[in-house]
């Protein structure tokens, strides 16, 4: 029995990226035919959560499609009202309610500047869909936990079909539809992780490092353990880490390393090694038996997940872990203290 | 008399500034009038300190010129081999050393390209010039500790004297020449700081807000806060924030605040008092008398700086403040441990 509306709803997501690709995939090649050629690099307004499926996009499109990304600051639109000219770029919302009256906003103008407008929401019949051009559905269920899982990796299950799409690339559409096992495989792996988050239950403060495609998974898995334990995550690329801010970390100091699956093999092996001098305790989210060895407390991802998809996978082992030290805590992890649903910005 | 070198960069940003400003404004005028109409949006390409510049050319290109500004990710350029097309994208390069190899790799690619290049630099005859069509020189001397203070003021000065020259605004240029002033004013303000740095030397984790403009100032700020003292200090938007990560933030937590002097100004207030309500410790930088006096430890900044400007004033209370605890806790500020001048990333 799932003792959590979260869990459950952790649980769920290989179902709901499994309907996702089969409900959604010939809707999304009639948006990427349409689009095909209008623009130079895509804009993306997004809040927190969707924020960080935008710096996933920020990889995907960059390195797959060779298109650049730009995150929009969405107060430009709203408080400065000094909206930017968004000549040739796709404006893409990222928004699990459809609601966020700034992320609204940036659409609204670019309808109004002749842009051409793309929204990923879960909420169907929103205010967000009435001024896009085109609109992918999550259909992830409503959500009901107010730290977002299922919506996050649904975004980016929607990016993903897009990228393929507008490459038009059969074989990777084929790797896409292996997400699902590759999660539920991930999931499984991890169901200790719910009892075992107690032995990290002091943990306070934790950098969070990744790089490329799991920069997002670094700032998701911080957003997390922010939102449902009130630790002090803060994300990294481990570019930047190395050359400056690896100094906070001392002998005992937690860190969370989530390791990209194939580039940057290196470069983890030595900062992981680097961290073990200073004598800091580990957690390895990995697919590599000999990272997760280094581990005080590791967190395995399935084999075989490209790099590309690995974003979809290797945030799991996060959420369980947000979860576990929620529940070690005696924090509702549900319903979080000062969380509310909708990102009301202005 | 200075007793460190770090301290005798942080004083001389008056001079800097004006020196770049009398020296550079012609020229960036005619490179202007060169650019005018040539692009859409601006690419950046920076790392560390000089990323933090991108993050308010953000604002002011988007806010003042309405151009849209995106954030390059090297790596896509380097490690992944997979440059994105910037078509119609201005890019430009920051880079204090302009060694940065792949700062380098983006400009050279840019330039392959067809694209239009521009590099912000301070050092003179580095590699990076060689590969852009432009280059404006910072000017400030060689900058001798290795955390940059002088050179990312004198970084905000170039982007805000481009951005002025590219709106063709005199006014604003008067605005402009008055920044080493009102610098000067702030650093006057705030000589009590290196004294007074103890009474807060017990911080070791600690948020630091701002929001717009100021988003920048949070991020240079905190990563003063991690180079010269190891403080874990986690730069936020306000708006994100307040619907989520403020679940970090308990009784005698410290919490750093960068008030925008304008817009903002509810919000801001609102989040003081929360945070009070919390019983957080807090240090502010603001210009405004009523949120310094409900500060713990009060930075405050010259009165009558414009919000376009104001990040140029805004980092001085942070430079001295990282400086100050430096000394409080007996670290090397000029030599801070495991950091490098030149981020040799790929």
């Amino acid at each position: 029995v799932s003792r959590t509306i979260l869990e459950r709803e952790i649980s769920a997501q290989p179902d709901v990226v499994r309907r996702l690709i089969s409900r959604e995939t010939g809707h999304v090649k009639a948006i990427a035919r349409q689009l095909g050629g209008s623009f130079d690099y895509v804009m993306i307004a997004a809040r927190g959560t969707s924020d960080n499926a935008a710096r996933y996009a920020k990889y995907l499109f960059g390195a797959r499609n060779r298109i650049p990304v730009a995150l929009a600051a969405p107060s430009l639109w709203t408080v400065f009202q000094s909206p930017p000219k968004m000549g040739r770029a796709l404006v893409l919302a990222i928004s699990q309610s459809g609601s966020s009256p700034d992320v609204i906003a940036v659409m609204r103008e670019a309808r109004a500047q002749g842009q051409p407008t793309l929204a990923i929401v879960n909420a169907e019949g929103s205010p967000l869909e009435e001024v896009t051009d085109h609109t992918i559905h999550l259909g992830a269920g409503e959500e009901q936990a107010i730290a977002a899982s299922k919506t996050y990796t649904a975004s980016l299950a929607a990016l993903a079909l897009l990228s393929v799409s507008l490459m038009e690339d059969e074989a990777s559409g084929t790797e896409l539809a292996l997400v699902p096992t590759w999660m539920a495989t991930t999931l499984k792996m991890n169901e200790g992780i719910l009892e075992q988050a107690d032995t990290v239950s002091q943990m306070r403060h934790c950098p969070v490092i990744g790089r490329g495609y799991e920069f997002a998974t670094a700032y998701e898995t911080s957003l997390k353990l922010k939102e449902l334990v009130k630790i002090a995550a803060e994300p990294f690329s481990s570019a930047d880490f190395m050359h400056g801010p690896i100094a906070i970390v001392e002998r005992g100091s937690y860190v969370l390393v989530v390791t990209p699956p194939s580039r940057f093999r290196e470069e983890f092996m030595d900062l992981i090694l680097r961290l073990k001098g200073i004598g800091a305790r580990l957690l390895v989210v990995s697919d590599d038996a000999e990272m997760l060895a280094t581990a005080d407390f590791p967190m395995p991802v399935s084999a075989g997940v490209p790099e590309w998809l690995f974003p979809l996978v290797s945030i799991v082992p996060g959420q369980l872990l947000s979860l576990g030290l929620a529940l070690a805590r005696h924090l509702d992890p549900d319903h979080p203290e000062g969380l509310t649903k909708i990102t009301a910005t202005w």
